[in-house]
Formats: C-alpha cells, sequence, structure tokens
C-alpha cells in the first residue's frame, strides 16, 4: 500500500502531519508519502527517528490555508498538497490520499474530472460519512458536502453508508434509517417524506426514521440526512460537548471543595470525552469518488492523523470504490 | 390577569401540572384557571393550601395523550383541555394559554381560525420560539412549527424574534443571525442564501450567519433556522447533554476514587446542568398566533410549569401580539 498524506493540512503543519505520517509508517509498515513544501517537510522529519521506515517526499509549491475559498482554490491553487496528492490517486501513483486541511477544498479538488478523480459512474453527489465516536460508532452521512439534497441523493448515500460499514467496520447488513424531527409516519420535512418510498423499495435494511437522541444510541448503523442538516447536528454536538467540559473545569476550580473532586474524578471525565472525541476515530471517508480520500479536522494532532491514515488503508484494501460501484449497479437494476 | 394552564399536559398529569398552577397562583397574585378533568384536578389540588389563592377550574372532557396524532386530535377531540382552553383566551375570557402536553397537537388547535386564535393578519406560518438556556439565552426560531420553510416565512420569523426578545428580555435592537453550516458568504442551503437579502433589506438588526457554536455563545439574540433544522438541533443538544450526564454518573460510580470526587465536586456539576436545562426558561412561545400560548416539555415538573405561567404572563403584558401585527404592517411597507 501506498498512502499520501497532505502534510500542510492541519493548522499547526507540517509537525502534527509529519508526525502522524512516521507513527503511520512504523505501523502500519506501508509506504507513506508526504506531500507539500519539501523543505518543510525535511526538516519536521528531521525531528523523527525515521530508520527502517518507508517515507517518500513529494514536492508541491503551493498551500491552501483554512481561509482559502473552495471556489477560487479549484482554479488558482493547481500545484497545492491537495492537488498533486489527489492526482497521485488518480493516476495509480498511490491507492489512499488523506488530509485534516480545508474540507470545500479537498472537495473540490477531489471532484474534478481531469486532475482529480471525479465521481463513479451513476453517483449523483459523492458524501462525506463521519462516525460518531460513541461506543456504537453510528456513521451519519451527509456531513456537509451537499447542502442541498434530492431525495435521489439521500438513497445513494445510504447505499455508500451502508458499503462503507459492512466492509470496514464488519457490521452486517446495516441498519439504514433517515435523520427525521420525529419517528412516527407523517413527520420530517418533503425531503425526508419523500426519500421514505425510495428506501423502502430498495435493498437496503432501512428500519425507519430516527431522532438524534436514537442516532447517538447507535439504533441504526447508517443514518441519512442532507449535508446542511447533517453539518449543524455534528457542529452542534461538538459545541454542546466542549461547552459541557469547559463549563465543568471552569466551576470545578472555583471551590476547593469541587477543585479536589474534579481531581480524584478525572478518570472518569478523560473517559467521558473520549465518547465525543471525533478524533478517535480518524476522519470522515469522502464517499462516491473514484478513489480514497480521507478528510479529518484540522485540529488534528499526530494521533488523530495516525488514524485517518490507518483509516485510509483500511477503506482502500477494503475496496470501497469497487463496492459502491457494484452498489450503484444494483440499484439500477432494482 | 387571567391564565389557563392545561391540567392535562405533562406526562404525570395532572400533578405537576396543578402544583405548578398553585405555585404560581401565590407568586403572581393572578388568576390560574385549570382546565380539564375536574374530578381529577381537584383530588389534585386537595394536596396543597389554596387559601386565598384565585383558582378557577373549568371542565374539559377529553384528554391529548403524547401519542395521539395532532391531525386527528383537531377534529375527534373537540373537548379536549387543549381545545376548551384554548378557545378562552380566543372569547376573551383569559388572557394566556400555558400547556406542556403534545406540542403537535398545541399548534394545530391554536391555528383553528373558528375555535382556535388562528394567524394574526399579514403572518404566513406561526413559529415556535426557543431560549436556550445558556446564560446569554439566545432565542431560536422555528424550533419545530415549520418543517419545510421560504425565505419570506424566515424574514417573519427573525421580525417575531426579534419583537420577543426586545420586549420580553429586554434586549434594545437584538441582534439577528441566520443559523448556517459556515459564517462565510457562499455557505449555506439555498434557504439560507435567499434569506440573506431579505434580512439586509429589512428594518431588523441583522448581523450575518452563525454556526452552532456561535448560536449557543450568545453570539446573536435571535437565530432564525427553518423548523426542521431547528428541531434536530435543539434535540442534538438535549441529547448530547443528558449522554453526557448520564456517563459522567456511570463512570464515577465504576470506582471508589472517583465515586468520592463526583460527590464533591457535585454542586459543579449542578450547575453546569442549568445551563443546558430547558426547563430553567420556561416554555416555547408559540409566536404568529391571534393570542399568548406558551408550550413547555411534557416531561416538565411543577417548577418548569410555574416558570412557563410566569413566561405568559409577561408575553401577555407585553403586548407581544400586538406588537407582532405592528412589526409585520412595518415589514409590509418596506
Amino acid at each position: 500500500m501506498r498512502i499520501v498524506v497532505d502534510a500542510m493540512g492541519s493548522d499547526n503543519n507540517p509537525d502534527p502531519d509529519v508526525a502522524g505520517a512516521v507513527m503511520a509508517a512504523r505501523k502500519l509498515k506501508d509506504t507513506i508519502i508526504l506531500v507539500g513544501d519539501s523543505v518543510l517537510i525535511k526538516a519536521a522529519l528531521a525531528k523523527h527517528d525515521t530508520n527502517g521506515l518507508s517515507l517518500e517526499i513529494v514536492h508541491a509549491s503551493q498551500k491552501i490555508s483554512m481561509e482559502d475559498k473552495p471556489s477560487l482554490i479549484v482554479r488558482e491553487k493547481r500545484d497545492s498538497s491537495m492537488h498533486v496528492g489527489i492526482n497521485m490517486i488518480k493516476n495509480g501513483n498511490a491507492d489512499a490520499f488523506v488530509t485534516v486541511g480545508n474540507t470545500g477544498a479537498a472537495l473540490g479538488v477531489a471532484m474534478l474530472r481531469n486532475t482529480g478523480l471525479g465521481r463513479i459512474t451513476g453517483i449523483k453527489r459523492p458524501a462525506l460519512g463521519v462516525i460518531f465516536p460513541t461506543p456504537e460508532r453510528p456513521m451519519l452521512i451527509d456531513n456537509g458536502a451537499n447542502a442541498d439534497c434530492k431525495p435521489e441523493y439521500l438513497l445513494q448515500f445510504a447505499m455508500m453508508g451502508s458499503v462503507y460499514v459492512e466492509r470496514v467496520l464488519g457490521i452486517k447488513k446495516p441498519r439504514v434509517a433517515l435523520l427525521s424531527n420525529g419517528e412516527e409516519e407523517g413527520k420530517g420535512n418533503v425531503l425526508i417524506q419523500e426519500t421514505v418510498p425510495l428506501l423502502v423499495n430498495s435493498n437496503l435494511n432501512y428500519i425507519g426514521n430516527v431522532e438524534p437522541k436514537e442516532f447517538m444510541q447507535g439504533e441504526a448503523d447508517v443514518v441519512v440526512t442532507d449535508g446542511f442538516t447533517g453539518n449543524i447536528m455534528m457542529k452542534t454536538a461538538e459545541a454542546v460537548a466542549s461547552y459541557m467540559s469547559k463549563m465543568i473545569r471552569q466551576y470545578i476550580k472555583s471551590s476547593p471543595r469541587t477543585a479536589v473532586g474534579g481531581l480524584l474524578a478525572r478518570p472518569a471525565f478523560d473517559r467521558v470525552k473520549s465518547h465525543l472525541d471525533p478524533d478517535e476515530v480518524g476522519g470522515a471517508p469522502l464517499l462516491g469518488v473514484n478513489g480514497v480520500v480521507i478528510i479529518g479536522h484540522g485540529r488534528s494532532g499526530a494521533i488523530a492523523i495516525m488514524r485517518a491514515i490507518e483509516q485510509a488503508r483500511l477503506v482502500a484494501e477494503k475496496n470501497i470504490v469497487d463496492a459502491i460501484a457494484t452498489g450503484i449497479r444494483r440499484e439500477g437494476k432494482n
């Protein structure tokens, strides 16, 4: 396996990106290719013992920032680490691409037909899946690639999510649900109501609709939503979790009694935190493009980046792209 | 002031509903009218000292359950406590109605033109506002009354939310924002993008778009969204907060050290909980109907119900219905 890592992705690039790549090279024994400013990458690599590891550097003269507009990036930063890295997958020079940079830019570059990967034949809209970190590990799809959706997109998201969860997480006949504002028939917006019959008539294991609480409890393995709602939902979950953590820390410090209590109870807090930390599960797979792309959080550290690389390896190994192509042909015959 | 309370609303009705009404009658010195099964209400009242309080009972032979379908309720339960209570407001026999029962049913009954309140002239869609319990007390509107929205509905939600926040919470020139998946221009779904120019050209203090994190931090006073997204967002916030509380309790109990720590740190937890407890701020005002309706959580206890009654009194006193009617006429002239 040859896995390309965007060395210029994280908020503190290239150090965490390079450190994650070194950890992954050691653990997986695969070749990890670091793409970006070769001078900076070499300097970052010099901080590690890379003896015996299979690490390569590919130079890219441009860097995409979190502030760059995806629409401009695609045209104006053609020698960015994302363009160069994704192009290596397209040309068969590597098996998977990992970035923790600008999500919109990664989507745009991956979807380019000439220099990027383009869509799998029959896929209307690629989507971002995200694994929720609670112990049941449910997937939410779409997490922000498509703000406006049609029922047939949601049907395809359901299929792609099922393929991922079945092959990568090993769940047989994944339970598929739509995210809705109530579980009863007749609830939901027009999009949800029109998607229900498509799922009922599909080959998927559609179990009905779920609300956010049931999603978190893992009552379905794949929960399908449009990218606007999905993005608001994941950002709300993150905001509430970090708000609560911050408030608990702050109030615990406000008296000696609670401060001692907080110190003693700390192992419990740390366990809870791990259940709501997206870094625990790697990045979000971009499903529906002609190649393996994993996109992580900009604030990822080395360990989160190593996990995203492990995940990318698994997705490549399990042939998710072929499985989605097969899935879409099967749906077409239905 | 005469405030009608649905005695059959809460999950454990009528005890919490009646207890909340008694507390409110004592605190506010207003007349509280309990509507529902008069035998059950009398039995519940007998548990309290009601000496000197102005409490009335109005009988209603039917009760709406949380499982009842709103569409059926409106036609088939015409003598429900909701129908009878809301009809008293319509006929000028009382100033405000409070229920913690089935939200969909309350919406449907309030919107009836003949026996209910109907819409304020010019209002396209009434909406549910909800005050988020963080210290900044931001309002999210709509919280679930309208799953599918048009830009002109969102403009009206913004106006109604501004009126409420200005009159009831006393915030001058409330900052209005749209809930979006990113703050930059060009983000958002089609609905959000098409609503932006309407807000820019309005008399409202529109400050741009916010993400869930900024909403929680109170960076805007009124955050506008469609009822589907709003409902998913509020339910996600509740689900994450209750998940975290549950996990912290569970893990704290798992060892003697953390158990002692938890006991000592308890006051800190209780303070954090109060920031994420919707009961702290009463119920959700239904804005845009011709009368005052406050809808609370089914799991409300007496204190939450008392708070909702206090809130209803304030909304009636501040003439929110007239202010919204004025607001809509002003928008029309714009």
